[in-house]
């Protein structure tokens, strides 16, 4: 610090305070410091190691839709963890607009975060990828997959595992025609579960599934199942793919005075408040929001340490209740 | 500003810089210009006014518990209304610990927030309230008490409204000891709930209740229902103080094989997601979280515009449903 300090031509305390980032250090400042680091040919990462440690010791957490209880869960669980770590989390909600996702990453990147937890609404959206690129600042992915540069950090779900066993059972049940309303497809979960049921339902001949990706959504969740209910060959089980979308297919179901799970199986994807008081009782795909959230916040401390890049994948359990029954397809359907 | 630019000494830009709250300022150049704007004799009010109009077009929420849904959709109704006036809004959870409250205000007074809304997880937590006291940064209390010397900023919910319509429907059906199992004592909806049924049930000799404060918790729901249930005199009638309460106060009922309504009848406060596919549907003491929200973050707006001090409140209104009935007293209890 001190050779530094010589070749910048200023202060021991200036350069503490350059790679500490504190907000009272003016840009010429910053600059001359940083040019000497450069001078004595550290790599750019083990600057970038230097300014993050410790520095604010703040974690930007960017969440696509607060309001979505699973998002609040995992945003709790890493809370929890950074707290634990003496680190506070600044969280950013983006409405579920892209647009937004990318202005709170610059935002969050600007104020000098050390990190940042990413949950974002669209993983497509070019200015998200490009804010991250252009910051340097260190992310972990909450099952997001980005087409950046830098090599991933991410917890993701296994939807796969979870979805494989959904459909294996109902297949089982004597079901032929499955359905899933899916969210956005523009992230991860919507396409794995999409994948996941293509894929289960091609090793039977005799079953094919119908998919209605969209967003999540009340509105996506009601207008798909109206959609598929009213087709030429409804599904004889609907796997609804998010809490959100639940209610819109149950609104619509009971629109229709269809009996679950007589005229009709369902399965949902993760569990939320209340649902234990539901009869029948829901079958599940079920994931720990609590433990995503915090598996996150250590992968970004893990990262901050500077270990090398990993993606941790947590199960998602299917778990059977009172919604799934056999099929009806043998007894005349009550529902046209 | 060309007077102060002069008389610090220093360029216009240099005074733009410290009046915007750039970061990029040093703190001897912020001194000297805030020197400078004294010395014209402006209010200290006037000058914070010019600090913040714009300063960073950022707001900072503190809210106790965003896991609870009524928490995000009051944050959701915020952001959506700051980010129409070209807001961002940084959102930090205290996880229902006030020492995180204290601390984050801090750290977003800190960081130039523009100003706050606060839904704090205890009132009457000093540091909290000093916090504020020394950041002079406008702030907006969403349905929060606190004992600070300016006159306050704040939107709050009619609880009276709504526990007094509740009571007076439960005896009109005959009950005689209705329950309240209600959150923390250290905020606002639970002392005006609580405040709400001890007078609205002053009004009949013969009728009495029992007040369970405690936590917003599941487990404070359940361990106050047990208690309430195992009691020389059982409540005919509960309310549940909060939707995370009404998981706890289910749970036990439903552990007792207790038929609502016929056994007890059940008020809750807050609707949340599924509630409406429960049997029977639950009388709801209701308010919009959204608009809530919303009014906090124009109520802050219109603090940043200069505008006299003002509270707001909003109607919680009792919406009866199936999960009320004629008191059991007649009846032998099905429970002991």
């Amino acid at each position: 610090m001190r050779q530094v300090a010589d070749r910048a031509g200023v202060a021991m305390s200036s350069v503490s305070r350059v790679l500490n980032n504190h907000p009272d250090v003016s840009e010429s400042m910053r600059a001359r410091v940083m040019t000497a680091v450069e001078e004595f040919g550290y790599e750019p990462n083990a600057v970038g190691q230097m300014l993050r440690q410790g520095a604010t010791k703040t974690v930007g957490f960017v969440v696509g839709d607060i309001s979505n209880h699973l998002q609040a869960e995992i945003a709790l669980g890493a809370e929890l963890a950074l707290e634990a770590q003496g680190y506070t989390m600044l969280l950013m909600n983006s409405v579920n607009n892209p647009q937004l996702d990318a202005e709170h990453i610059r935002l969050l990147i600007r104020r000098q975060v050390d990190g940042l937890l990413l949950s974002v609404a669209d993983e497509t959206h070019r200015p998200t990828i490009e804010a991250l690129e252009a910051g340097n600042t260190p992310y972990v992915l909450i099952d997001r997959e980005l087409d950046a540069q830098s090599p991933p950090w991410a917890v993701t779900s296994d939807h796969r595992g979870g979805i494989t066993s959904a459909v294996e059972e109902l297949v089982g049940l004597g079901h032929r025609r499955i359905a899933l309303v899916g969210g956005s497809p523009h992230v991860r979960p919507t396409r794995e579960r999409v994948a996941a049921i293509e894929e289960a339902v091609a090793r039977y001949p005799d079953v094919s599934c119908q998919v209605r990706s969209g967003a999540f959504t009340e509105g996506h969740g009601a207008a798909a199942t109206r959609e598929l209910l009213e087709g030429k060959l409804p599904p004889t089980a609907i796997i609804a793919g998010g809490n959100q979308i639940l209610i819109g297919v149950l609104r619509e179901i009971r629109g229709r005075a269809l009996a679950i799970p007589r005229d009709l199986s369902l399965v949902t994807c993760d569990r939320i408040p209340l649902a234990e008081f539901l009869s029948p009782s829901l079958s599940t795909i079920y994931r720990d929001p609590v433990a995503m959230g915090r598996a996150a916040a250590e992968l970004l401390l893990a990262q901050l340490a500077g270990q090398p890049a990993q993606v941790i994948t947590l199960p998602a359990t299917y778990e059977r209740a009172g919604s799934c029954s056999p099929s009806p397809d043998a007894v005349a359907p009550t529902h046209q």
